[in-house]
């Protein structure tokens, strides 16, 4: 049966979101984008304009999951109680939906897709448009962190398979590949 | 034409929340109590109950504006984040309904309240009480912080009047009051 995740890299500027679709252990992209909420000028209403988009993505794509890329460190107080509210009503609107939520940390949602918990965006797009074949690279990279944060979901909780690791063995994550193949691996 | 205002004040252990009846320009109080969601051990879990709670109350009294008491200062990142998405799921629950909310900082709803912004939550229960008249505190002053914050929205938009203000000339905020009778004043 097919099963939808929508991955959500939630900002109070841009918002990156990203579907996937997953039947049995093959995961494909459905759609990745970001809303850009930087020219609305109230925090209030650039809230509103997050919880609308989310709900709108939501209604369109009907998801099963949501996943959430979730910092946990920030520059200072003010902006995490911001970031925090953004989280808050994005989260929201999929519990509206009954839509299970979880929440990854980007250090482990970088090790899932890379196999380096300390890659860069650009890394994690590259490995991301490897491994889901999208010809394009999207304008903002917080599009494909919402991929990314979707396709840790998928890896965790769906036996998936990293499509893009060398034939043989399979591996149900880049990081048990990457345990098993240290001599493989460059370190950054 | 009667209006409800729900006032919150979010946390992500209790959650005070108030419901204020306005009729012209005098405020009569329907409830106030909290939420207790230190129970619940996942952070997940909580904000979950949160959102629901919070549609709950929205279905039962269906507020016309939602007050929220919105600190913008805090101990560390991590509580901040936290706070803000108990913050953010409450609020999503009056946008779903199309329910316009406002913020106040708890330094204003203090200063319109008692006419101190730096009075303590007891001093701002204990004026709460002596303006809507209820007779028992209640056991958590997350409630009278969450009627505080309703309170002062109505003061700020219906021309409320603080009805334990002094007899004579009446004054829309114990803000115009005080700065026009300083020498009543006593200096915390």
């Amino acid at each position: 049966m097919e099963q939808i995740i929508l991955g959500i890299d939630p900002g109070t500027r841009l918002m990156g979101y990203a579907i996937l679709s997953v039947e049995g252990n093959k995961a494909t992209l459905v759609t990745m984008d970001v809303l850009n909420v930087q020219k609305i000028a109230s925090h209030e209403l650039r809230i509103k304009k997050i919880f609308e988009a989310t709900r709108d993505i939501i209604d369109t794509h009907l998801p099963d999951f949501l996943a959430i890329e979730a910092p946990f460190y920030g520059k200072n107080v003010q902006s995490m109680l911001k970031l925090g509210r953004a989280q808050g009503v994005a989260i929201a609107a999929a519990l509206a939906h009954d839509i299970p939520f979880c929440e990854y940390e980007p250090r482990r949602v970088k090790q899932s897709v890379t196999g380096n918990g300390a890659a860069s965006k650009e890394q994690v797009a590259a490995m991301l448009q490897r491994l889901l074949r999208f010809p394009e690279m999207p304008d903002h990279l917080d599009a494909t962190d919402a991929l990314a944060v979707a396709y840790c979901h998928f890896l965790n909780n769906f036996g998936g398979i990293a499509q893009a690791a060398p034939k043989g063995k399979k591996h149900s994550s880049w990081a048990s590949f990457i345990s098993e193949n240290q001599s493989r691996v460059t370190k950054f």
